[in-house]
């Protein structure tokens, strides 16, 4: 099977899940700039979660470009991941109507680890199906972001039994880490597509 | 007529399907684990009906790759097919909100039960627009799973006047047999990949 | 321009504006076929809409698959068309909301009319960027169902006057014609593909 | 990478963001035909809101058609456009619910503002990426309605200090700017098909 509809299902599902936020968005509650500013605190709950969101999308974008194939197991741990992800816009919600609260804000952290972890997984699976010297195990190398990301992101929720902002404040660094995007991939692929006898001589 | 555009529509509109059930769930009704547990069946129903439209997707994906053309008649059965994945999200939600009472419940099957025949008529226009030695007749074989499924829908339907949870676990075996996805449409693809000539030697 | 992704876009619209109505079905207010029963009209108004977005989709997909490049005019002309496509879910939900009562089913006949025009007008777009000879032009020759409908619709719109069922019954007459599909642009293809050198011939 | 799958998530995004605003629309409140006039100023709003994501869909779709590669740049570049074109059905439907008042009506001029710099922005990152000589260099030119226009938002803006309806005739004009479409670059890519070589001769 091909890559390409199974990115385009990706693609719908996080455009969708990205605009459901926004459908959920509460409307400020009179025609002042002071009721916009009520709703401050939830409209940048909107921005870190359609940033992740955008992130998850980017680097899904250049893992599959890297990829022509995808076998049955990748599109189930694919599923997975999606499942995860429309997730985000429940707990974003949730957060937001409960003024930031600890419980919230960690469940909102959860649903974070669980997709760096379906993201692994999903990487885990195309890896097994790509041969030792693809252009993706080349690129990816040691991935010490994607290694890191689960960690902090249990730092995140532990803290918010000290307080829910210090959390907030540890998920906004993740995002700030993924923000710079998966230069290796890119990399790789320019240099492959440079010397296109590579897989046979390294 | 390619079937690239209809396999997109659908993707389309079962990625619609699957987020709108998640502007469904209710939000747990206060900033604690209490009020997210009491959100918990809720919860499991949408994992349930995101399993079974992702197992459509899977199986819908594969069956469409074996195909290259489509008729008008197969459109229509693509379209018949999607409007019951769409009442997916609609008895997901009743059933939800009422508490999984047996009427809900077996309303719930009556839809399952739906798209499993939409999806075998569906899969015979297929069949009758290829010629009879095609990859996806020889893949599809005896297709036991398939002839199955219509009879646990209709005993899990029946079930909902013993106990709405039998008919639920019902659903459930019914999704877990088909999580197995369809290997033997991939096996067959990969085989006609190695034995180019297959078609003609047969 | 290549008119793959005026398709692809509009089949998003489409996929959206179907499940839209979904989200708006108001669920059954109790856990009986009782309750489901006075649903009943509401999800016959469903399936009508579904009908509609489904002959719209089914035709403008054959329709660009006869076209391989769109000018400026023909987007416009196609986003105008996706524009009264998208109110289809509006004055659905207003007429069921309001117990099919003459003014909103005359309303919803407007939306209908005002859909058959754009889609006359989209036809006469693509028509003028092709050349006198293409396959769409010999397709499409007289047809008769496209200068039939509109006449239909003010009829229908007409008898709200009478009796809003009188105007229901009628925009079911229009769907049940067009449900035929478009044999016409299908059958020229099949020719067209048999005969190669049809357009220097004729 | 190539520009197809950006294209296609920038459309999804799109789609979902103008059926959102159908989602949003209030229905009318009763079964005649002044219940639906007093829907028409939030139906008009509708429009412009269609419009102006209709001009920024089909300018886009234009832009991208000029391109084959994206970078990593390019697509944060783009993600950030549709981060602002989903803030405007948030807008559109404060503006709609606050009857038109000064406050909201200024905020939606500063999404659209906010529009137009980040479509500033993403323009001038597809340039970075091409080379000087490319279509896309030369039929942008010197893009006297990408430089006015946000002038003219400002001015909008400003105006609903005086009074929120001339800052809506504002945007209207802008939108009236640009329904004209960007024939620079179909013209541009219409003489590059004529003259295959011009890239070299010039």
């Amino acid at each position: 099977m091909r890559s390409e509809r199974t990115g385009a299902f990706s693609d719908a599902v996080i455009a969708i899940a990205i605009t459901v936020m926004v459908l959920e968005l509460p409307k400020p509650d009179g025609p002042s700039w002071a009721a916009l500013r009520a709703d401050v605190p939830v409209l940048l709950a909107y921005v870190l979660s359609f940033v992740y969101l955008g992130i998850y999308w980017n680097n899904h974008h250049q893992m599959l470009a890297a990829v022509s194939r995808v076998s049955s197991s990748v599109l189930w741990a694919n599923l997975h991941l999606l499942f995860w992800l429309t997730l985000v816009p429940f707990t974003t919600a949730w957060m937001s109507e409960q003024d930031f609260a600890a419980v919230p804000v960690a469940a909102y952290g959860i649903v974070l680890l669980m997709n760096a972890l379906a993201y692994m997984l999903l990487q885990a699976r195309l890896l097994h199906a790509q041969d030792g010297r693809s252009t993706l195990h080349r690129a990816l190398g040691r991935d010490l972001k994607g290694r890191l990301s689960p960690f902090l992101y249990v730092a995140g929720i532990l803290l918010t039994l000290v307080h829910p902002w210090l959390a907030i404040a540890t998920y906004v660094v993740v995002a700030a880490i993924w923000l710079i995007p998966d230069a290796r991939i890119e990399r790789q692929l320019a240099r492959d597509a440079e010397v296109p006898d590579a897989s046979t001589t390294e």
